[in-house]
């Protein structure tokens, strides 16, 4: 049980520090020029503090990927993903708290360019974590954190403010809708899409894997 | 037979999305000035996820490089060149329909300026792979990916842009061409100086190494 | 005697590199850019180089969080902070003899912002410092560094400048104060904020490893 | 012999490629923004590819220092200088031959700016080079290339173009004295500043690890 809510702590924090970055370089005015690479950076230092403890994920559709591919117990699914939405929940008040001012969410948005940016990406970054992480073939690697956070920077300046919201992830999603970067419309495309993404990544690597 | 589809599967997947991010830099907007960082940063995540299945050559310079060097069987080069251009067109063609704008192709081009540029970093990238991922005096570093990647970052701040289109890598080359980013002949000449210069660096590594 | 000297003259030397490029950024015109990348990546360089003699702390919030943690002997700690703070003040002494022009202190801040962007940030610091360097599931990684410096460059995006001045490390509080970059009010909130964060992430690093 | 003469061919490719992309950023336009992140890992790349046959320096200085310190046999330090002082040459040579423009050398300049800021970073340069891939204790680790390269890069942010040419590398020294960059006046102070630092970093190195 203490064992278990240790994880659930990690996946926290992890999650809380990578929406709060988020946050920042979206509402706080981080430097927008490297804001991707502080993103991705954020989750690498998470990845490779909380690695060791729950996996290190910070993302519900990385925790899906996870126990599609058998790499978590799927009984701890629903409480990683709490963790995780708790966490980017309390970054996003925090920001807002912060933030000088109110974002009007705005609802005009193209579905297509959504899907395909939030799929390419969440693909990629569930990927890369099954690949690098969770392989059998990689493992004590140490390159798996540098791998990961990059894979959202990549994403972030490929994808991010391009076409989609570069979320790539449900809970930051659930973060930026809090903040008001997008209508809920948009955000539940987003997660819808970050969620098929994951099981499709898992099977890739289950395939590529067995 | 099964087992030959996994790598060619990882090296469309990797090429996808190193010419993915590329045709983002160029096509899409995406921030041009960590446009390099991003691209190296695609091609080392890909190396490191795909790398211990395929070689994560993406790049069929790298391909030839790893044949003459003896690290690739030569019975697959073809294959891997087939894979690696089939991603990158899928990426190029995908840019193509997301992007709001058409590239009118234009033809004046230096033809040294485009040799030298594509030359020298295609050798580098060739001479970092074949040092760094096959050299058995350096075989299980954790490395290799962020040399690689690292390797293509530079060149794109180096010579990208001012010298020559910045491929290193004929599949690169030929999704640049289907953007239209320069004309044929352009893009021809770079695919041969891409494999005369991995020719050049295999050569090296087996001096260096023998 | 002097194999305690040898890792008070690391802590120097690390600490002294470490505001120097702090004090760069801030005064000498140092590429604002990627000012962060600079500073992050100076402690990056620095826990490499130095680790095994004396820790790589570099900042006497680290030393408190490794000494609580029991990785640092606590009669060394005073040694410590002493050695951070004479590299500091040097590094902020050379800076000032350097700067073309002289900084008027102003005094003005917001207390909730200081204190929450110190807080954050000194505490990911301390938990990914103590989570990948003193963490016995973690030893002899070698991202450790990385993930360290790193940390100090997302914080330093997120909320260095925004909400507070991004020192998350006394040492570099104390030099800020000596280049007259806010007044000393400030400054003590920020030292006691870390200090602080310091102890509350070494708490969760035993409550998470224990 | 032939395995004294591949130590030379590594050292004289690493430096081209350092001196090349020295000079791209410097004369050819490259990307100012990140041009000392490009800086960094072109070095970095080179000695992660390079390591392990020659050592890796690509700069005269770190070849004095390993000298000094017992890592390089005396009796080649004089060919290793000559080889990096041709790669870097050649680079040169042939960024003139690429440049549009001819650069006037200008000779005023602030002598002791040059000696502190060529001095702190050349310092810091043969330290992490001799704490991370020479000394005993870190032997094996994978993080050496990225220190090292990354304290160019540090190095060229905090110091280069406001202080002084930021070498750190008396044949980048020589190689933009070739583009005239600067008088050779300022770069013959550059170089014996950056041999003085590095005797003083092997002494330090020496009495830590002794």
């Amino acid at each position: 049980m203490k064992e278990n809510f240790k994880k659930y702590l990690v996946e926290f924090i992890g999650t809380f520090f990578l929406m709060f970055t988020v946050g920042s370089v979206v509402l706080l005015g981080a430097n927008g020029v490297i804001g991707a690479i502080a993103i991705g950076f954020a989750l690498m230092i998470m990845v490779y503090a909380g690695g060791y403890v729950s996996g290190g994920h910070y993302n519900p559709a990385v925790s899906l990927a996870a126990a599609v591919s058998g790499a978590l117990d799927k009984k701890q699914l629903l409480q990683y993903w709490v963790a995780q939405a708790l966490g980017a929940s309390a970054a996003a008040l925090l920001v807002c708290f912060l933030s000088p001012e109110i974002i009007e969410s705005s609802c005009p948005f193209s579905l297509p360019q959504i899907v395909i940016g939030e799929f390419l990406f969440t693909f990629a970054l569930c990927y890369v974590v099954l690949q690098t992480a969770v392989a059998e073939k990689t493992a004590g690697n140490c390159y798996y954190g540098l791998a990961i956070g990059s894979t959202v920077m990549v994403g972030a300046v490929a994808v991010g403010g391009i076409l989609c919201f570069g979320a790539f992830n449900p809970a930051v999603a659930l973060g930026l809708g809090i903040l008001n970067v997008a209508c809920w419309v948009a955000m539940g495309i987003t997660v819808a899409t970050n969620l098929i993404a994951a099981v499709i990544a898992a099977l890739t690597y289950k395939f590529i894997n067995k």
